[in-house]
């Protein structure tokens, strides 16, 4: 594939930044998943990003399968809606979230995730699926998988 | 704060993403929290980032007090050493990993995480702190706080 940024990247979250990591992308996707936005418009003057940046961002979020064109009858507009991968970058929202409440939140977390159903805080959190929670970051490690093996083989058979 | 890119937002994920949004910072920061990586030519040649680019992450990530400079005795070289919060930021690179292996990794996922002292695997839960796990992300949504309140008061003072 041509024109992608970190094409050497065997990586998902190298991939998830292909998809979502340019300038706004994130924010957009916040304010569709966590502020019901659809519309150009809402997108463009809650964020005051400039129009060409936010018409190749939304389209791409298109080409991608984040977001459909929907056009509720007899609206004339055009709506961009979240799909289940769109919806899905939730949970890295939350994580940023998290990040700047800690240490770039002097005032406080301006806006806190609340489940809809009990009313409880919603947070994301670091889990073993053997002992339980996570509590050291440092207790915490990334290991290759046989599916390294096999991306790795099939490119360099490709450059052969 | 002149040159930030989100300026108008008062948005914790905001925040983060203008301290680690930037093209390469999270990979960065991956390589720095999960392979070890401490030194100018790891990161260079593990990621094939431009030099003057890696060069200005780093002096960002050292400046924002993300990593800290040091220099082991009689090595000679500049170690670039995560501090608790550029730790912090695993759970995002988590968080994006598990939307790549979910959405963008036909072959299974490349990497895993583990903790280290049990051998289980460590994975990232969206959790409800009332009702336990949250299961389905559209029952979760944002709200603002009083900190926002504040933050947006204080603004319009400024500029008064």
């Amino acid at each position: 594939m041509l024109g992608r940024t970190y094409e050497r990247e065997v990586c998902s979250a190298a991939r998830a930044l292909e998809v979502a990591g340019e300038r706004w992308s994130l924010l957009i996707l916040r304010n569709a998943a966590f502020a019901g936005m659809k519309r150009f418009t809402e997108f463009q003057s809650s964020l005051g990003v400039a129009p060409n940046i936010l018409s190749a961002r939304l389209a791409h979020f298109v080409d991608e399968g984040l977001m459909a064109v929907v056009s509720p009858a007899d609206s004339g507009v055009t709506e961009y809606q979240l799909t289940r991968k769109g919806l899905d970058f939730k949970p890295v929202i939350a994580a940023l979230t998290a990040w700047g409440d800690r240490w770039a939140a002097p005032d406080g977390a301006p806006m806190e995730f609340v489940h809809t159903h009990c009313g409880g805080r919603a947070r994301v959190e670091v889990c073993c699926e053997r002992c339980g929670e996570l509590r050291h970051l440092e207790e915490w490690k990334a290991q290759k998988t046989p599916a390294m093996n096999l991306v790795r083989k099939r490119r360099s058979k490709r450059r052969e």
